[in-house]
């Protein structure tokens, strides 16, 4: 059994660094506050005795010896969070995981296989696109080069900020396979809590498209400007944020369809906008839904594009197609779940994670708790206590049955 | 008749104080750039020896002696741009009025009544809301503290910038009633150029409604977050703006509506908008049709409230009725105009100006000229030398007619 006053000492220490004013965390991928909290978490793994590495794209994995040399069963998620994030999203997964590692030290267990814990650079997406971006490239499907030059929201590159706080490591990527790949996440939504069960089974995340549209019209003057003369590229920002609800209610189903960012430039009260940018993120649970939604969209933008006359440049920040996990470990966990007390549930992931980058290369399984009012990605975001050890224990069990004792 | 060369120097040298890489000039109210227009220009109007005051809102008024002590005749216009804006927009206005100041004074030519030379306090409104700022405390119809008080959209007050910049003058407010009041103005719209027309006979100023909502919804995950549970602040911004639009095309008629400003926070690729700002400009020369656009959009941000379950604060940031100008003056402007060998038209005006706060106490008369391409408030506002002329002559000879030789 999880150690919880242990575990959740870890949390609010770790919820610390980047705390804002009245609750939650803003620590965005290697920014300062990142650097902080990846030094305070490398260190409580240096402390549990792990060989800790750093890879080029600033993964940090610490590894505890098994009696084989083999590959390791690998427990992982990522503790950047979003600018206005709660204590949970992530850290918990980590947090978890150097949990499992002090309850084998503490029985003195040596496991069969290595076990390691790890936490991937930039999973939220939040600064630099697109998400799950460590463990992209970590597991081959994200190119390290491109990574590396990206710009994030600030302008800065990926690269530059790895070297900025020291987290351009020396381990080249793609050097670990593990023999299997285990999360704890909070679920992030409604679902467990709205059912009354205490663990998700998670089945799969669905599908992920965000896509930035970059709109220059011509600006003009707000009173003189009649209608038909204007190149307004804030209305069509408008009408794009507008017609992407428009496709989630009429798609129906998970669809889900999200625009978190938009600005206008000069953006002023009497000032046509002569340009502006807007990001469109589109999920589901089905491939070939999310690609009418995609193409709904891009023909809605086809059509502003001429009606208005602007111009607007289409950006991929992220797609990835839905993933399924292991059906041997679903099950598994459900199972764990139920002996250990506790009531399970099959459930999708709304969110990306880490895990579903491990999915099609070794047998990956997700643990997901409940998260109070589905609030996440919001200083509110909380999951109690006893459902944490829930979690956690279902999480242990799971490393311990496929690392061998 | 205006001596081209001198007035289009001190365009071009005023054009380089807040001057944009590629044109156009960034010089709002109360900046460090607007203070080093105010000292150029205060400069000017010194060495053409006129007595320059500084009212309390800022204003800068130049006065030229006449035979008589009597009100003067004013010319007026502001030094103030938007953001990205043009070398015209106010400038000529203030420029022209200082020109005709040096006609008089090449002349050696006493007028019967002072005339006087204004550039007032934050006309566009583009930090600092209302626009019309200045001119509106020196008539009484916007209140000094009211104004003072008034936070731009950095944060800093109007009173606070005009003391750091040294425009807190000693003058008190409303001590000038002009016994008549003239502004040349470039149309900043597409009317003259389209008409083919010289000089606009501006009849009056249409009204102008200015809204800022802030709406406060709930930050959460874009992937886990259903639809029907959201209360996403940054789609309540989008649908004000396009029912903004909406509103425009089913008034028709000169109706516009423009949303500006749009801003989102957290402002992140996969999060649901906490909150939003955006900003609505409705304007109609007819009072009765703005309050019905007016009220139909209050009607469906009402709605919007309700079914996302947000909450919407509303605040008005200007609030002008239609104004008209003297009807003799404006006859006069367009027989002017054809005397000096012009075509002119009486057309109403889309932009606010400096002359509406005049118009109520004071015969009031606007002089336009041309716009390329209707553009302004736009960094390719262009007047050709030639119609400026044009402008500034028939300013000329208004002025000479009501200050009497
Ligand atoms: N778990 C999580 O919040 N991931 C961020 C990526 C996403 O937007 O789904
Ligand atoms: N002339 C001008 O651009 N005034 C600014 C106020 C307005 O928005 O009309």
């Amino acid at each position: 059994r999880i150690d919880l006053d242990r575990l959740m000492g870890r949390i609010k220490a770790l919820g610390k660094i980047g705390a804002l004013d009245g609750g939650g965390v803003c620590r965005l991928a290697l920014s300062d506050a990142d650097k902080a909290g990846r030094d305070l978490v490398s260190g409580w793994m240096r402390e549990a005795g792990l060989d800790v590495t750093v890879d080029a794209i600033g993964n940090v994995v610490g590894v505890r010896k098994g009696e084989t040399d083999g590959p390791m069963v690998l427990v992982g998620s990522h503790i950047d969070t979003v600018a206005t994030g709660g204590l949970y999203d992530g850290n918990l997964g980590v947090l978890a995981g150097l949990e499992v590692i002090d309850v084998l030290n503490d029985l003195g267990l040596t496991t069969h296989h290595p076990v390691g814990v790890a936490f991937f650079t930039n999973e939220e997406g939040a600064r630099f696109a697109p998400d799950m971006m460590g463990s992209g490239v970590h597991q081959g499907s994200l190119s390290l080069d491109t990574c590396l030059a990206t710009a994030g929201i600030d302008g800065a590159t990926v690269g530059e900020e790895l070297r900025r706080i020291g987290y351009a490591g020396e381990t080249p990527v793609g050097s670990l396979t593990p023999r299997a790949y285990f999360e704890l996440h909070v679920e992030q939504g409604p679902v467990l809590e709205e059912a009354g069960i205490a663990i998700g089974a998670v089945t799969g995340v669905q599908g992920i498209s965000w896509t930035e549209y970059t709109i220059t019209g011509v600006s003009n003057h707000a009173g003189t400007t009649p209608m038909r003369l204007r190149h307004d590229a804030g209305y069509v920002a408008a009408e794009i944020a507008v017609e992407a609800r428009r496709i989630a209610r009429e798609f129906g189903g998970d669809q889900v369809a999200t625009c978190g960012a938009i600005e206008l430039d000069p953006g002023l009260v009497n000032v046509i906008a002569r340009s502006a940018r807007i990001t469109v993120d589109l999920r589901n649970t089905d491939d070939l839904l999310l690609r009418e939604a995609e193409a709904r969209m891009a023909e809605r933008v086809g059509e502003l594009e001429k009606s208005e006359g602007v111009t607007i440049a289409v950006r991929s920040l992220a797609r990835f197609a839905p993933v399924a996990f292991d059906e041997a470990f679903v099950s598994l966990v459900a199972e764990t779940a139920q002996k250990l007390g506790h009531s399970a549930m099959r459930m999708p992931s709304g969110a990306g994670h880490d895990a579903q980058m491990f999915a099609p290369n070794c047998p990956t399984a997700m643990v997901f708790v409940p998260s109070a009012g589905g609030i996440s990605h919001n200083v509110e975001e909380y999951t109690a206590p006893d459902e944490i050890a829930a979690g956690a224990n279902v999480l242990l069990q799971m490393v311990l049955s496929a690392a061998g004792r």
